[in-house]
């Protein structure tokens, strides 16, 4: 069967306190799905509120963005926390997230890890069961969104949970299906047009082609957007646009 | 009516990280809601979850026990919260609580304030209506503790809430009903037997004698215990040991 | 004797973490003394590194700007901190810059208390006196910044500090010499040609006019430029300009 | 020449808020230098300036004992910081601890790092070198106490700093001079004689004897007293008479 939907998830309430980051009345009214900062790297309760409020007027789905403790990093740095510890800190946060989406009568849609986490239990099958754990504990009905082709999706999928596999229209992908590090020359597609031409083949075709040329299979069920770079609006129109005249829907992952 | 029951609820939690407080094991076998810890001012997310499943181990309530944000002050300094922030504050510790009870197949029975918090409130219809609409909103099953004639009962009805008036074995009460600051003279009750008798004649006369021998109106629906003391246990002990002679059985709020 | 001299003083180093705040790479080539957040309110380690660096590029004497334990609120909620508890805090705080500094090869020139605290105290002698204790204490060549006719300056005093006596060219004052309260009508100054000319009074005259016409006696050592809000180099330059026409040189407070 | 002095050091001042570790009264009359927390693993600016006021009164070498921003963790979960961000850190707290020294007319003698940062160091030269850095930028004067044999007394003598190499009379050695890990067999030495006698050995002779039986070549400024953990004191009190008995006097390293 062909797929003909996508989701367009992206970051979104990592402000916090008196600072502001990013534009999300500008990049909400464009993706499908958002992840909503829980207050370890960013995100206060009352901006949370705000933005699981604006999510809502834009019939966007609402996803839990929990992190490491580490609000002076961003939760960039990597930590090793024990997958206990990990587990803890993931319920804590999905339930904070729970208890803002029902003061406004909704519910929790997905869980997307941020940062360090989602990028350390990408490589570490413990850690990523541990969190998956955390994700079907307090709710089995949230999806479980992970890097396509990693850890986090045979966890999310021992665990019970569905998954939505993640790409990335502006990386490069290795011949393992991962992707390219950043510091490598090649990481970062900057030219609109390949970026597009990646994401319509990872849709159409459940494939990618890595730097070295070769066709690696991949399942593409959620692509996500940088909403804290200059042009990001820019950059999702785009895609939205070239989704829509391929005859593919912008909607949230099921 | 006579009431014939009486809630003994008790502050649980507050170890943080490497630092532990209280002897929650010795206490709650004996009272029957337990007040949990949510972050703010103690109660790591590891902590929640090993109070939780101590709490259902001894089958006591649950209750969340939201604070201001003061880590370093253990919730117990006046910040100057508006009522929208004092909102945030609660439903995302509200909602916390609930993710960790949650994880463990259970609900939560109430919500009780702490500190600072819980006092600015008794006083502030304004704050204690923000805290009653937080609590409302995020599950309006979730019954409101506050302290015995303040604006926690006015405004916790006022929600819709269930409300369970809250009363103190160990504080003398004036006048009007409020007990009497801590740094006047009498303000402390250190006798046991007059602190078994006033907790007596509060469930069944409805009336507590205050300090200038006037007999004053009250409702008991619970009764506070000091988890923290040294003899905490001890006085637990006699107070269970004494309601019981009486006939009156311990139980959680409903 | 005329006074010929104005320190022009900005809040620097407010950033936190991934969070901008600020454009103080534009505002500090404009004043004379910089109070660079110390971590409690905004001002992470690394950002204290880059503003006291860029402070002495610019040649700006370095000053710490404490503030309460609440980076959620940006120091701007009032917290009732006992007199003990403020000392302590502020002696952590001018230290950890006053460390930055010296790591630089250079020193601190002077303490400015910030947003709730800085208010506080200079209606709070208690406070006051306490926390100019704290500055004493750890160096007593540091220079005290206060409102102008506040509890800072007679507590500066009484500590044996040089003190500095602050005036707002934006904020209107009352006949006792206290500033307008924001939300009273004409509490700020919108005007900047009134805003100038209130400040050359100040210099000039020693005095400032209040909203009810009357002229109020006022010592102006150092004027506060806001850096925060939009046009806030346009109008430290229209101030510049101002003073420079006028003779008045802009020095940091000695 | 025959070394006849060693320095006991213990963790100091890691109570936080209305939290307690340790019982610094009972060690701090028993060893010669303090290691004081600096608010990022524990110690708050209360507890700085009451630690810092006991071991005065002790006449004990104030050190600072700074870690990873890690309050939760109590410092001991590794984080990826880089050696910019170490720095940073470390310049912040050692400044924050002088000052509260400064404010009782008292100057710091050294730096020993904590928990996960001290290991950290100790396997990575330039994480060493930056913080090594970081003690020289804010004093050239301070001591570094470090690992004996590892990265710390490399890159110490390397930023020109007086070093002290730190010694444990409750852990094993390997041949290459490194502990054995705490999870393998024979870690801890348990019996009180056989770690006065692996004590005399490394003050008398520069060596220790590894787990295997080799002669390991070693040299000991200063020894680890734990002093959180039960019968802390008496393990002190142990090793003071043995040093006293074998002609060693216990002082501060210089």
């Amino acid at each position: 069967m062909t797929i003909t939907t996508l989701d367009l998830n992206c970051d979104m309430g990592e402000s916090y306190g008196a600072w502001r980051m990013g534009d999300d009345a500008a990049v909400l009214p464009l993706v499908s799905s958002a992840n909503i900062a829980c207050g370890f790297h960013g995100g206060d309760p009352g901006t949370m509120r705000q933005t699981v409020a604006l999510a809502l007027q834009h019939g966007v789905a609402l996803g839990a963005h929990p992190s490491l403790p580490d609000l002076a990093g961003f939760g960039r740095r990597v930590m090793q926390l024990s997958p206990q510890e990990a587990y803890d800190a993931v319920v804590y946060q999905i339930g904070a997230l729970a208890g803002v989406a029902a003061s406004q009568g909704a519910r929790l849609h997905h869980v997307k890890a941020h940062g360090a986490l989602y990028n350390m239990a990408a490589r570490d099958p413990a850690l990523a069961r541990a969190i998956c754990a955390a994700v079907r504990d307090v709710d089995p009905g949230l999806m479980l969104y992970g890097l396509a082709g990693s850890a986090w999706i045979e966890q999310g999928h021992a665990a019970g949970l569905r998954v939505a596999q993640e790409v990335f229209a502006d990386r490069s992908y290795q011949d393992d299906g991962s992707l390219t590090a950043r510091h490598q020359p090649g990481a970062m597609i900057t030219d609109p047009a390949q970026a597009v031409a990646q994401v319509l083949q990872m849709v159409r075709e459940g494939s990618v082609t890595s730097v070295s040329g070769k066709t690696v299979r991949l399942q593409a069920d959620t692509l996500c957007i940088h909403g804290d770079q200059p042009g990001a609006a820019d950059f999702a129109r785009a895609i939205r646009q070239a989704l829509q005249t391929a005859g593919i829907a912008v909607r949230a992952a099921a």
